[in-house]
C-alpha cells in the first residue's frame, strides 16, 4: 500500500514549512528537542500514506517527544482518545484506519545513521546533552528528513481496536469523588494508587 | 496557601476569553467537549494558584479530555514529560512545584452539581449523548464556571517525584530497532506487548 516515497530532500513538514514546524514545536513543547523535528518527519511520511482514508487513529510506541508530533500535526490527541501510547520504548509511531487497523508504522531505522553521526550519537545516547553539537545535530537531522526512517504497512493487532463500552459513573465509597465503576466501590485511587501525601 | 477564590462568574480561561478558548479546544481537540470547557476552567483555577512557583509539572487523573486542557493552556505535555497521567478514572488534575510537590489539586464536585442539572446528567452519564440538550448544557458549564469545583493544597508523593536515570541504549536482539534497555536483551514489544498482526 505504500505510495511512492518521496527521496528529495523534504523542506515541508505537513502543511508547514521545517522552520514554522521548529516555532511550532518550541511553543508547544517548551523548548526545541531533536526527537521532536524527527517526529515530524515521521507524522510527514506516515499521513502521506493514509491519504486513501478519511480518518485515521494513532500509536505512539515512546513517550517522550514523538506525542507532541502527532499531536500537533494530526487531529489525534491524548485527550480525545484517537492518540493511544503503548511505551515499548522504540521510536516509531503508527496510523491506521480504526476499524480495519490497515495502516502504516515509521520508525527510527538506526542501520541508516552511518552518514549521521550527530544523529546517531544523540539518538543512540553515546554523548552527554552538554557536549552535543546542537547547530549540527540539527542541521543533520534537516538534511536527513526521511532518510533516516523505516516505512512499513501494518495491521493494528485487533485487541487495540475497537471502544470498550462506557462504565456508568459511581462515586468512590471513600473519596466520595465520581468515577467509572467497573464493578468495584472504590476508586483505583482508593484502591491503592498513591498519588498525595497531603 | 489558596490564594483569595474569584468568586464572580469566570469569563476568561487562563489568558483567553471562553469563547476564544472554545475556538482553540475545538481545533485541537477535533469537537466540542463539554468535559474540555470544564477542564479549561479547572487549570485557570489551578494555575492561579500555582503563581509564587516559576514552573510546575501537572498531572492527570483521567485520560479523557483533561490532558488537552492541560496542554493547551500550560507549558506541560505528554511528550515533554511535565504532564504524566495517571488514570484514577476520577475528573481531576493537580500542578505541583516539581522539587518539592507542593501544589494543588483541582477536581469535579459532584455535590456541587444540584443546580447543574444538564452537567450532572452528561458528568453521571445519566442522559444518552443524543438526547443531550447541548446549548442548555454549554450554558450551564459557562454559567458555573468554577463553582462546580473542589479546590485543595496537595503534597505530591514523593514516588512520583524526580527524574529516572536514563537508561542507555540497546538494539532489540529480536526487531534490531533501539530502546532504552533496563537490562533486558528484548524490547518490551518483543517481550510481548502485541501490537501488530501483520
Amino acid at each position: 500500500m505504500l505510495n511512492q516515497p518521496n527521496i528529495r530532500q523534504m523542506d515541508t513538514i505537513c502543511r508547514y514549512t521545517v522552520d514554522e514546524y521548529i516555532d511550532m514545536l518550541i511553543q508547544f513543547h517548551g523548548n526545541f528537542a531533536p526527537g521532536l523535528l524527527i517526529g515530524g518527519f515521521m507524522v510527514d511520511a506516515a499521513v502521506q500514506q493514509m491519504t486513501p482514508y478519511e480518518f485515521f487513529d494513532a500509536i505512539c510506541e515512546s513517550t517522550s517527544c514523538l506525542p507532541d508530533a502527532i499531536q500537533m500535526l494530526t487531529p489525534c490527541t491524548v485527550g480525545n482518545g484517537w492518540l493511544k501510547i503503548v511505551n515499548t520504548g522504540r521510536f516509531a509511531i503508527a496510523l491506521y484506519e480504526k476499524r480495519s487497523g490497515d495502516g502504516v508504522r515509521v520508525s527510527m531505522d538506526v542501520s541508516k545513521l552511518d552518514q549521521c553521526p550527530e544523529i546517531r550519537n544523540w539518538f543512540m545516547r553515546l554523548i552527554s546533552k552538554h557536549d552535543q553539537d546542537k547547530n549540527a545535530l540539527l542541521s543533520e537531522i534537516k538534511t536527513a528528513g526521511r532518510d533516516i526512517l523505516s516505512i512499513r504497512p501494518v495491521k493494528i493487532s485487533s485487541k487495540l481496536l475497537g471502544k470498550r463500552p462506557r462504565d456508568p459513573i459511581a462515586l468512590c465509597e471513600s473519596c466520595g469523588e465520581a468515577f467509572p465503576t467497573n464493578g468495584s466501590v472504590l476508586c483505583p485511587a482508593c484502591k491503592g494508587v498513591d498519588l498525595f501525601e497531603i
